[in-house]
Formats: C-alpha cells, sequence, structure tokens
C-alpha cells in the first residue's frame, strides 16, 4: 500500500499561496502527513490506501486554527451575558473560576471544548489558561493540536495561589510538556498589561524568549484599558509593551482593537503577531480592531473565538461569518475582508501567527494531514459557485462530516472517535450543577 | 383521544408576555392549534394522544418568524460577493434575474429556501418577489406559513413586462389568494422609493390598504439612497414616505438603516413596522439601524435574512446572534439587545411586525401549533444556565430536530417530510449551472 490513508472524492481547498482549488481532489498520507494532492481524472482509478476516507462530493479543506481559547472556560458557557463588562468579569467569571477551577473541572471543560471544536472543524487552538498541564493532557487524549500556554498573573489563580510563583509556574509546564507529545507546542500566556506588573511582563517575556516558545498577552481589548495605560505610562498600551521590549516576530496579540496608525507601524515592524476574536469584541462592545489595517500594514492576523464565556461558542465557521460582515460594515466598504482573505485567516493565517504554519494551515505536502471535510449536500449549500464564499457566507460548523488530526480520523461521519461524548457532557452538566447552586441569582 | 398531537419532554419557551420557562412541559395540539400548555409533574404520565412527539429533553419553543426574504434567491447564493453595491446589484444580481427567473426556476429556488428554513426552524417568513403566485404554490406545499407579497416596480421585471401593469398585477395576485390556503396572507411588496414614482407608491398602498393586506417596502437602506431621496425630494426616506401617506400600522419598512429621531418618531407615531436584516444589512456595508432606539421609541421590530445572494444563508438563528452582537459593539454598550429582546424579535415580534401575532409567534392556548424543537444534548450547548442565552449566543439552525406547523410534522429527525430534498437541490444544481455558463466570469 502506498498510502495509509486516501481522501478523495471531493473539492480540495488547498490555501495555499495561490488559493488552488482541486476538483475531484485526492490526497494520499502517509505516516500523518501529506504526500499527495491530485486531481484524479474522470476514469482514473484512485491509488491503493490501507483507509479510504470518502468525501462524499463536499469541500476538504484544512483543519481551523482558533488562535484564541480559554478551553476550560466552556464550563461558564452563558453563565453571564449582556452584563457591563466590569460586572460581567468581577462578579461572574472571576468569582466562578476562584470557586469552580480545579484539575478536575479544568479536565472536563477542556474535553467538551475540544469535542466541540473538532466537531465544529477546528483541529489546532492556542489556549492560554490556568492549571495548563491537565488543558494540554485532555487536549493530546482528545485527538487535537495546540499551543498551550500557561496563564502569568500577578493575582493569586487556579494551580498559581502565590502570584511570586507565576513565571516559574510557567515556565515549569513548559519544560514539562517539550518532548511530551508532538501535538501539543507549550508557550506563556501572560494575561494582560492591566493585570501584571512590568517586571512580571518583562520577565515572562524573558522567560518564552530562552524557552524559545510563543509568549501570548491580551492587548488593547476595551477603550478603558487603554485610558488606563494611557494614564499610567504616558502611551499606548502597544507603545507601552514595545517599550518593555515584548513585542518580536514570537509574540501574539490577542484583541489589538484599540490600535492607532503609530501602533500599527510598531507591531509591523517587530513582525509582531495579531488574534482577531471579532465575536467577543462585539459581545463584550469591546471595540472594531483595525484588521484590514493590520493586514495593508502586512501584519498577520490569525481568527479567535475567545473563551466561551464572552461568545458563547467556539465555531470558527460563525466566526468567519462575523469577521466578513463586521468590518464591512465598519468601514462602509463591502469589499474589505473577501471571503478568500477570511478563509485564510482561519487556517494559514492563524497558523503563522502562532508559530505553526511549517505544520498546519494548507493542503501542501509534507505537511501534517490536518483536514477537514464537509458535507455540501445540504440546502443551505446549494448552489455553489464558489466554495470560499460557503465556507465564510453560508456554512457553520455542523457542516463538518469528517476530521482527520495528523493522519488520524478523530470525527467519523460527525462522530467523536476520541472520547464518550455523552459522558463529557454529563460530567459537565453536574459541574455546572454546583455552580449554579452557588450563584443563585442566575 | 384527547389530542391529536402532544409534545412533551422538553423546556418550553412560550415567549408569551411574561417569557414563561415551563421545565418538562407538554404541549396538547388539536386541530392545528393549541390547547394545553403545563408542566409534567415528576411522576405524572402525559395523557393520551394520537401522535406524540419527544423532544428529548431539549428546547421547545415557537416556529421563527423571518420577516423579509426573497425566497427565489437562492438560486443566487454565493453568486457574487464582497462587491460595491452598486456592481453587485448592476452587474450580476439584475442581470441574472432578468436572464433566469421563470415559473419554474421560482418554484425550484422557493422549495430550496423553504427546505432551508424549515430545516433551520423557520415556520413563517414574509416574503416579497416576483412571480409571486409560484411563491405561495411552493411555500403550501414545503408545509409552511408565509405572508407573500407581489412586487412592484416601476421596471420591467420577472412576470411583469409592462410596468404600467405592475399594481393591477399584484392586485390580482392578492385576490387570487385568498382564501385559497391559510398558511399564505398575500400582501403587496412595493420595492423601494427609488425604483418607484411617488404616484405609483400612492397607488401601490392605496390598493394594499383596499384589499385590507400588509404593505411591505424596503426603505432607507443605504446612505446613497437617503441622500438621492433627499436631494430629490428634500426631505428624508421616511418623511418623503410619511408625506405620501404610506406610513401606519400595515406598513412593514424594511432595513430603516438611515433614520433620525424624527424619522423614528414619526415611524413610531404612525405604528408602522420595521423588519432589521443585520447580515444583510453588514455584508452590503449598508449601515447599522438605530434598532434600541426604535425598541425604546416602541417600535416593533422583526428580524430578518433578506435574500440568499446577500447574507447567505436563512438561518434565523445566526441571524439573533449578529442582532445581539453588532449593536452591542455599535453602542459601546453590552447591555443592549439582550438574549430575551433577541429571542423575542426572531418570534412574537416578528409575528407582530407581518400582523400574524394574532396567529403565531409564541406558544398560547389557542395559537397555531407552530412549534420547534431543538436538541439541547450537544457540546456547543452544554451546560445550558439560560436557555435564551443559547438560542441567541450558541445554537444554529443545525440544532433543530422536530419542526410543527399548524399541528403537522413537517420535519422529523432532521428529515424533510414535504418534499425530496435530493431533487429539489438537483433541480437547483441544474439551473445554477446554467446561470454560471452565462457567467463566465463568476
Amino acid at each position: 500500500m502506498q498510502f495509509d490513508l486516501m481522501i478523495q472524492n471531493g473539492t480540495i481547498l488547498t490555501v495555499n499561496s495561490r488559493f488552488d482549488i482541486l476538483q475531484n481532489g485526492l490526497i494520499g498520507v502517509r505516516n500523518g502527513k501529506i504526500e499527495k494532492i491530485t486531481s484524479l481524472g474522470k476514469n482514473e482509478a484512485p491509488p491503493p490506501a490501507k483507509k479510504v476516507v470518502d468525501a462524499g462530493g463536499g469541500i476538504i479543506m484544512p483543519g481551523l486554527v482558533n488562535t484564541h481559547t480559554h478551553l476550560p472556560m466552556t464550563l461558564f458557557r452563558g453563565l453571564a451575558d449582556d452584563l457591563p463588562l466590569s460586572e460581567w468579569l468581577n462578579d461572574h467569571i472571576f468569582p466562578a473560576e476562584a470557586a469552580h477551577i480545579t484539575p478536575e473541572s479544568v479536565r472536563w471543560g477542556t474535553r467538551l471544548a475540544c469535542a466541540e471544536m473538532l466537531l465544529s472543524g477546528t483541529t489546532t487552538c492556542c489556549d492560554g489558561y490556568f492549571v495548563e498541564g491537565e488543558v494540554a493532557k485532555a487536549v493530546v487524549a482528545s485527538g487535537m493540536r495546540a499551543v498551550a500556554g500557561q496563564g502569568v498573573i500577578d493575582f493569586p489563580a487556579p494551580g498559581v495561589p502565590d502570584p511570586a510563583e507565576n513565571i516559574s509556574t510557567a515556565t515549569d509546564f513548559v519544560r514539562q510538556q517539550m518532548g511530551q507529545s508532538d501535538r501539543i507546542t507549550p508557550s506563556v500566556f501572560c494575561h494582560s498589561p492591566y493585570t501584571c506588573s512590568p517586571e512580571t511582563l518583562r520577565k515572562a517575556k524573558r522567560a518564552a524568549d530562552k524557552l524559545g516558545v510563543l509568549f501570548q498577552i491580551h492587548l488593547a481589548e476595551t477603550q478603558t484599558e487603554y485610558q488606563q495605560i494611557q494614564s499610567e505610562h504616558g502611551v499606548s498600551p502597544v507603545k507601552y509593551l514595545d517599550g518593555l521590549g515584548l513585542l518580536d516576530r514570537n509574540t501574539l496579540l490577542v484583541h489589538a482593537v484599540w490600535a492607532d496608525a503609530e501602533d500599527i507601524k510598531i507591531i509591523s515592524e517587530r513582525g509582531a503577531k495579531i488574534s482577531h476574536n471579532p465575536e467577543s469584541n462585539m459581545k463584550l462592545a469591546s471595540g472594531v480592531a483595525p484588521v484590514p489595517k493590520f493586514l495593508a500594514a502586512g501584519i498577520t492576523v490569525g481568527l479567535g473565538t475567545d473563551g466561551c464565556a464572552s461568545n458563547n461558542n467556539l465555531d470558527l465557521f460563525q466566526e468567519m461569518d462575523t469577521a466578513a460582515k463586521l468590518h464591512k460594515v465598519h468601514l462602509a466598504d463591502p469589499t474589505v475582508m473577501d471571503a478568500e482573505t477570511v478563509v485564510r485567516m482561519a487556517t494559514i493565517e492563524g497558523a503563522k501567527a502562532i508559530g505553526l504554519d511549517h505544520l498546519i494551515g494548507s493542503i501542501e505536502i509534507g505537511k501534517e494531514a490536518d483536514i477537514i471535510i464537509l458535507d455540501t449536500a445540504k440546502p443551505h449549500l446549494t448552489p455553489m459557485y464558489a466554495p470560499a464564499s460557503h465556507l465564510v457566507y453560508a456554512a457553520s460548523g455542523a457542516d463538518v462530516r469528517h476530521v482527520i488530526v495528523g493522519g488520524r480520523v478523530v470525527v467519523k461521519a460527525r462522530e467523536l472517535m476520541t472520547m464518550d461524548l455523552k459522558e463529557v457532557m454529563a460530567e459537565v452538566i453536574a459541574i455546572a450543577e454546583t455552580i449554579q447552586n452557588k450563584n443563585p441569582g442566575i
């Protein structure tokens, strides 16, 4: 047998640099990697393979890359909505985290998140949370791929009761993870400039650099944050971080809603990347990130959903739709954020943003076989003049039928092969009952 | 047997005036109408019924009401995206309509639209198009309910080659439909103030009034339209229509994006209703309608998807999500458009907007049994602290499992009972191939 796995009978969206689309496409996989990509002639027989996935005439595309998650926060999905940001965070989310985040709950919350992501076509996420070792374990068991960032914050946090140990905990996490699983890339997740001192920010970045890992940070999410940094440090959040030496090619700035022309120039010059989370920014009324300007400045921008408490799902197809539409109305220009740009953002650009584009993000020879297949024989995807248009403007995660990560079929005909989904949901519901009982106001 | 149909074992969102939510709910239906709504005790046996729909622990709610569609435009789904409005309309949509809209293509396009709507939980729509008699027939055969409006425009249109006959064609349509099916409510759909002369507008409204039917009109969708009306008539589009005597309780204003404080006061005083289509307005970069101000002024606002060429699907769940988030970020206020408000907008307020709230839009005794059931045993709907939150922020149309219209089960376990879906999709694909061949630039 030439291939371990063959995917056939579908339209391949390669998302390579030419955005090649192959009709009646065929992908041969060996040792988890893509070895062959071709269009099959009308009467041509496919080569032999140990296992075949029939795409049923649907769309075959790279697995989606979610550049910003807090996986265990599935536990708080819909716990509190439609509230002012400070009330939402201080009266609901922070207390719920303090009371209910344990290694056990992190495991169940992460499993649920992985189930949801895989079933909606996301094969890689970039996570930042606490007790991140448990997150990484659950991700590996689910069959997904992730950049996993241990949180650094200058307050007592789950698993890090003494903030003095926040950086050493993150450093230990990164060292422990290295070489553990080829599907986990460890990282340092510094919470934000308004929850970490300048010293913590500098030390955390230095630690990440020493370990050679991605440095993730929430930045310039709200106008309040912008004004606070401006008033305390006399400069914008972007300039503040730049002054501390935090911006370079291994830095992922999450949100970057409040960035002016000078900020954009700095981000571009430093080569820092951006995670754009439009649904979270909308729901929390944070603002609209200047994404078309970032793109014009050559900055790499990936898409993210943010945690489940502020979105409230992890469906990157819906996030694509929102991203494409939000900037059009915001700039009064229907030509910005076209479908191809947004598909790239959810795949290869996301992979670049988190430093994994050598492995994932497109269907190209030598890359990991992280591939999803959409069933397009559905009324809302009929007719189909252009596949990219449907992915952005008409599809949802529920249209994903098969999911392959590193050559392994993890979702088959919408059935998750890597965990007992009913058990996971039952455990999360049990945890949620505890949360609700302690918050009778809900 | 007391009931023809009983729906049991789910959480009922009544969407009545108190927004009552009933755990372990039971709904008894007779002669297509809701006769009983109750919570069943733990060991209480449900009363006997000829037919039972088990909600499987999911959410039971009123069928969604889509207040603005152009059903046959499913044929053009994704035909042209990311273009300036005039280029999109004049170079793609209008020519495609002129070349490809026939009674035959209208039938297939409408069938596809009904399939998509029913499978995503919409049981009633308010449509406006041409060859509307064919639309009405296809809607009736699909099992759906609709307000069907025959288009009036001062240009040659499909089925109305001579614009001089536009109003008589609409009048004939309304008369023909009356008494035909209790699921079709005929209406007059006047295209817009920029495609109809003042005389046409006045006559069309007078005809609608004489027939006692809803008068639908696109209004104040774009800034260009606003400026055009302002320059030609010296007043805003709302004031222009008001001056022509077009605004009253039987008028549905579609879009109303460009409306200032005086316009809002006029709409409110006249009792005119609004169809809000946020995704279409975003995709075409038309602007953000002042919906929270409409609501504050006591104006009835329903949700709509618009036609498939400008959205590009008919999923009202995704429209709810977008509506809730768009206004939050636009007004920098996370408390506006809360989940309950948006659920009402997609159900009872939509029913009010199109004049059918005496029949549909909520689960209340005596109303038509237009009911949908969502399967909530899914990762993205777990856990569930508040059903309304999930409907707006986490669910999609794909979560709808059963759909009942007028007591008839039209979707059962996601299977459409009223048409051969494969045939419908195949016919639409065949029509789309003709469209694509005549537009090689696509």
